[in-house]
């Protein structure tokens, strides 16, 4: 498939290394192409470095990890036509680092950045998933546990959750649970004050919870 | 052992049937006794109630598990003289269900009603733990994936965790994870935005977090 990763950190660059592992035909959107230059000559040919809008015009699915800082504008500079119709899988988190670390959230509990995403691109189909874990185990749930581990669904459309379902049962996930509506975003990213927490105490990002009943 | 329950709610019962299933000499502390006087009747004589006052000096560790829009006044009235030099097990969540369901939380982020307890009671020893689960499973481990699931210590004095730690495991408690200080309860509390969403999702509250590593 043809996908378009906003994001240019350390999340979009492992997203993109296990898409293009995949075959999957990949742009990553970016305002400082450059820096990604060297990175990307090891990726092979499915890996193009692009501006944000090419990235998410080439793209039959969008993945949105920049920081949640820059996820409006990111998505700005992306452009709302480019957007349009197309399932969204944002990433990112509400971090907040100003006040160091562990961070604080720039928005939580009556509001995520999710929604604010979703009401700003209402005719994209934004689908909250893989924010509740570290980026190398995102796309490669098999090298933990088995793959035996959960991540969750938020988003209003079923049809763009079945997409993103169907996608991430592609590269091996086999517990996703469906929270509901996009506003269960809000349960996600709250969680990260728990990883952040969780991630002090063991010293490592390689872990996830799994849900047990 | 003797222990003092702060709260006569679903999760205050749920707590004091484990504990006088088990022998120990249990007093939950209410402001209306009365109320609990059928229920009580089935416990067994381990059972007492009386005020909050009585409960905490009879105790040799306190579990605090009253709504978190009453915990400090509850254990005001518990009196702070007999709760100095104990261990207070915090099972509270700072719930708001002003707005209905799902709540939000009226503390987080940059405090938490765990830290909020422990600065009013300066000589106790809070440690924050069993607020992640149902009540049901908070002293029955075992009856979940055979007591395979974990939960977390947050709390400033180190023998107070590890006094918590021994009493956690005396219930079958096998899988915890020591946070931090008291303002890793920001990472638990919090974590209740996510709980109330997979509840929502399956419909049941018999489930709990396992984290695989």
């Amino acid at each position: 498939m043809n996908i378009g990763i906003l994001g240019s950190g350390m999340v979009g660059k492992a997203l993109a290394t296990a898409l293009v592992n995949k075959g999957h035909n990949v742009v990553i959107g970016t305002r400082d192409p450059g820096k990604l230059a060297e990175w990307a000559a090891t990726q092979g040919e499915n890996l193009k470095i692009s501006s944000p809008s090419e990235a998410a015009q080439h793209a039959e699915i969008v993945l949105h990890a920049t920081s949640g800082q820059a996820a409006l504008q990111a998505l700005e500079s992306a452009g709302a036509e480019n957007l349009k119709g197309k399932l969204v899988i944002d990433i990112s988190n509400p971090l907040d680092f100003s006040k160091g670390f562990p961070p604080t959230l720039f928005v939580k509990d009556e509001d995520s950045l999710a929604e604010q995403i979703q009401r700003a691109f209402p005719e994209a189909k934004v689908v909250k998933t893989l924010n509740t874990l570290t980026a190398d185990l995102m796309l490669n749930p098999g090298n933990l546990n088995g793959g035996d581990h959960t991540i969750f669904l938020s988003g209003n459309d079923q049809d763009a959750k079945n997409e993103a379902r169907a996608f991430l049962e592609s590269f091996g996930w086999q517990d996703i649970i469906d929270l509901g509506d996009i506003t269960t975003a809000r349960g996600t990213e709250m969680f990260l004050a728990l990883w952040v927490r969780i991630y002090g105490s063991l010293g490592k990002a390689h872990f996830n919870i799994k849900i047990v009943q």
